[in-house]
């Protein structure tokens, strides 16, 4: 197993079946686990006891007395998902069972200090948990998805971005101070990842997610699992140098993908263009980058040839991109998730498509598909939310045994 | 777990926990493994009466009675281990406990059939057991390794490399049809993972090797496990674009590690260079890229300054491109294997630590290390072997389970 996996506790193992099939009985769990008879009925007592799941009914059976179905208790306890970046937040609220209840969209970090950040995130979680009237007592844990190099053990970020005082500053102990909950650390592409598996509209356990926001990142999942490297730190590949002769990239690198093809590099290449801004206005200002970028991908949609260009261009590199990621981690789907694609999302797709068919070393044996999220603005923050889930396992609500199962 | 990877079963996983650390105690493989004290006990009575463990005396015990000590029995059955490229063979004989007992290297496929090159081979592996004295039927199989992209579970190539007929040649069957052994097909770099991590001088248990022969290609290895993605067709890091608009590579892509950096493309490179070709006579030919790459090695470090400057370019990418493995697997370690290494493993390790040190996004959590195998030569065959012996668990030797085992 990838040292950076938290590995859930049998009962953490069952709740999470349980919560993706909506249904299963016992001796399903049995099949789908390797686990005694024994076991399962046992942690199954102890979890009905604990009001985390009850049964509702039973399932017709082939022979023998009819299987007891078993379900997630959708009230034992609530879990927050906060993604943020630069230019956007989205806070989501989910139920025991998985289920969106409420989501908030709201500005991003901007030129704002980490605490002045995380108090406005704090503020809008405490406001979202009373529009839904779920006490904070009965929620898990906030998953705090952003972007990386992170240290998830310490909850600090390892890198300047989006400036300096980010850099190492105590975002989950902060968080968690303000809010009295448990925050965990996650990364936004790996979070996205989690999203888009939880939604189910990924058809393969074995893909890779491209997330772009204000940067971009990478999640992959392998036969249903994250891949998580030693510390999580993983598919960074918009730090994937596209040439290696380009420019300095803030990374060191040179050329890298998010320097030449992310929405800055978009929005920088576009304000060179008189004639493209006379037609498409835009702010400029760093914190309004992926706003920018959102009015260039209309553009794109309504015909500006200019507009259209600029994003083929950046859509030509992501997609030699998933050719890399496709040919590295042998997967049979990429899967572009992200705020920046809201718009631009089907142009992006299809570069990708194409990029893949000709260019993947494995297309022959089995061609690799690109899809486009159908939640490409929440799957993070959802994915986040359900990291909170699964890593919640014993005890009651708002006294999950959390830490006990997060140690990396 | 990856759906490429196969799992072994119980027994193969306590043969290998046993050849691994060289004795253990059944109370150590109950620890290790998790399993009880029961299914050790019967496991293992069946591998001694197998013949395939033995018992070698006792440990002393913190309390209680002293602990019986089980050992492989490295008579109990061998296993091959072939490497082949365009320009080299390497062929290994291992016996049980893993232990190298004999090796061969000839020429590579050169211009010849597969056929042919297959019927060369197993002349080859015939003479290598005859001068160990090892009858084939104590052959457990041959670990057939090359280059991909490949179907394992067929056994055949899915690439034209290194000519048109050896697409979909039936590589397996026809080996096996010769030497009347089981033949599995595994990525040259896969195997020198594997055989790396066999070596035991990779201080960590997750890292990359990439593997230089006549071409360049990639293999990771997490928490111990390699990394299979869905097919084994994984880290094709030669195929990894260091420039999107650079030339165009016979894979379908442009600007390809292999295509710019791999030791075709130097000794290419060096051809020309009159005055340099006047002090190293190069063959120019194709199957002789190998030993005209280690000439220029040798060259050098003699001092050569040309031969010198052509390598150190090539060991500047290898490293950007050691920094994108390192950016999306999230590794402690690189280490350098593969045949090009053999004079000159150092000038690249001193490239590769440097960009490392100087690119990688995680440095400052903790910095990835470069390593130059001890083995470069034979490392591929024997993890090639290796996997033979992996694959192998019950039953008697020459007639072990191995199709059962293998199936992906």
């Amino acid at each position: 197993m990838p040292s950076g996996s938290t590995r859930p506790s049998t009962s953490g193992l069952l709740l999470d079946l349980v919560r993706t099939a909506g249904t299963l009985s016992r001796v399903e769990l049995a099949e789908a686990t390797g686990l005694t008879a024994g076991t399962i009925t046992n942690v199954m007592r102890d979890l009905i006891q604990g009001g985390l799941v009850h049964e509702v009914g039973r399932s017709p059976s082939a022979r023998g007395t009819p299987r007891r179905l078993i379900q997630i208790n959708p009230e034992a306890g609530f879990a927050v998902g906060a993604q943020l970046d630069r230019c956007t937040s989205t806070i989501v609220l989910v139920d025991f069972a998985g289920r969106t209840l409420a989501t908030a969209r709201l500005p991003g970090a901007g030129q704002n200090s980490p605490q002045h950040t995380l108090d406005t995130l704090a503020e809008h979680i405490d406001g979202l948990l009373s529009g839904a009237a779920v006490a904070r007592d009965r929620v898990l844990g906030v998953g705090l998805v952003t972007h990386g190099p992170q240290d998830r053990a310490r909850g600090t970020l390892l890198t300047t971005q989006p400036a300096p005082s980010w850099r190492e500053y105590p975002l989950t102990r902060a968080l968690s101070a303000t809010l009295a909950l448990p925050v965990l650390l996650e990364n936004d592409a790996t979070a996205a990842a989690i999203g888009e598996q939880w939604a189910g509209d990924v058809p393969t356990a074995t893909f890779g997610v491209i997330y772009m926001a204000s940067g971009i990142g990478g999640g992959v999942v392998v036969d249903g699992e994250v891949y998580r490297g030693r510390a999580s730190n993983t598919i960074e590949i918009g730090h994937v140098s596209m040439d290696s002769e380009g420019a300095p990239c803030a990374c060191g690198n040179r050329g890298c993908l998010e320097a030449i093809a992310g929405p800055s590099a978009i929005v920088a290449q576009a304000l060179q263009d008189r004639a493209l801004i006379a037609r498409v206005p835009l702010s400029g200002e760093e914190d309004q980058t992926l706003a920018d970028f959102e009015r260039l991908a209309r553009a794109s949609l309504s015909g500006d040839t200019a507009a259209h260009g600029l994003i083929a261009r950046s859509a030509h590199q992501l997609g030699l991109a998933a050719v890399t990621l496709v040919n590295l981690f042998d997967l049979d789907t990429i899967v572009l998730a992200g705020s920046a694609f809201s718009s631009a999302g089907p142009q992006y797709r299809e570069q990708v498509a194409r990029a893949l068919s000709e260019y993947a070393l494995s297309r022959e044996l089995s061609p690799a598909k690109a899809l486009l999220s159908a939640n490409v603005e929440t799957s993070a923050a959802v994915g986040g939310a359900l990291w909170v889930l699964r890593s919640s396992a014993t005890g009651a609500p708002g006294r999950l045994a959390l830490p006990l199962l997060l140690t990396p």
